[in-house]
């Protein structure tokens, strides 16, 4: 009964409650003091004991992931809302500039989620968990949204798209990642650039899937 | 005298080969054990003084700088070289996809350039002086490489660029990119994924930036 109790993390309103409070505290704390800090000091900060963080979360890696995946989520949700409106749109450049500012907004803002991203590929390496919880709730969580945009386009003949995957990443690669590489030498992309770089980029990738005229 | 001499590295033929045997014994050292190895421990593994290595390098961020100085310009002779035929081309397209080949080979390597960018993106938030000095070489320093590719390109009216900048970075975003973000999360791109990435981007990118045939 207790080993049983001890695999599934608890349940229930209260448990629910003290999840967040975890959460919300290891976050402040992983940013603050990196992946290093203790779980003992994230238990304090959320009042309640290191038994209960460790009946809610089992390990420091599944506890971290489950704060990289509260805060990408927080950050995706308005570029995900904005790629499922494109799919209908009527002016397609024009919608896919807007998706594209509001992605790149959230990639470029100087909030958690850039630190964490920081702190991920800081210990990545050594903690590889970390790097896959990053890609499974970031680019992977993110990419079926994509990939379902890219892909109603070209069913509807507004896009030819004769091989997705590599689609997928030229987009990513147009817009978010220059940013992320960027940032991640400790310097960045001045505004005026990144829209530069947005309006550029989806004429690029238009220009290329965009259905050829019949000659 | 004493002070004018701790301020000069030391110079001439027997200093040259400490200063080599120190850069040696510091990349093979920061790469086993991180930036936090010890300026004692490089010294002994170089059998010279820490005094010495103080005397020809002054910090440790100043060493691990000439560290990355010498393994980018190892790893990028050869994307450089490829980019200077690339303006004398006579078939553009298969010129370019052959200098992308080799630029996207040596950025996909396992060996101590993209182990020490992993440490580089590992360290550069805490020591931002690492960062620089990776941009600097790396980046930077192949920067302007690209740009003298690209822009005499464009003088012979075999591209037409209207913004230079934007263009450097979507030729790195379209090639380089996905592969220094994917690695950074500890994942990689597939041989096969990799070369339709490096054609449909040169196709992309040369279908976006050739001259228009007039209408």
């Amino acid at each position: 009964m207790n080993a049983e109790k001890a695999k599934r993390p608890p349940s229930g309103p209260r448990a629910a409650l003290k999840r967040q409070a975890i959460v919300q505290a290891a976050r402040e704390l992983f940013l603050k003091e990196g992946f290093g800090v203790g779980m003992d000091a994230i238990a304090a900060a959320a009042s309640v004991s290191k038994v209960t963080v460790y009946n809610h979360f089992g390990s420091k890696e599944a506890l971290f992931t489950a704060v990289i995946a509260g805060a990408l989520d927080e950050s995706l949700a308005e570029p995900t809302a904005a790629l499922g409106e494109l799919v209908e749109a009527d002016d397609l450049r024009s919608s896919l500039l807007d998706a594209a500012r509001h992605w790149v907004r959230s990639v470029r803002a100087d909030n958690d989620v850039t630190a964490l991203r920081n702190l991920v590929a800081a210990e990545a390496h050594r903690f590889p968990e970390l790097g896959r919880g990053w890609q499974h709730h970031g680019p992977e969580g993110h990419h079926p949204a994509v990939a379902h945009a890219l892909r109603t386009l070209a069913d509807r003949g507004r896009l030819t798209i004769p091989d997705l995957e590599p689609a997928i990443i030229q987009l990513y690669a147009l817009l978010v990642f220059p940013h992320i590489v960027f940032d991640l030498y400790g310097t960045d992309i001045d505004d005026d650039l990144t829209d530069r770089l947005v309006v550029s980029g989806i004429d690029m990738f238009l220009g290329f899937y965009s259905p050829q005229p019949a000659s």
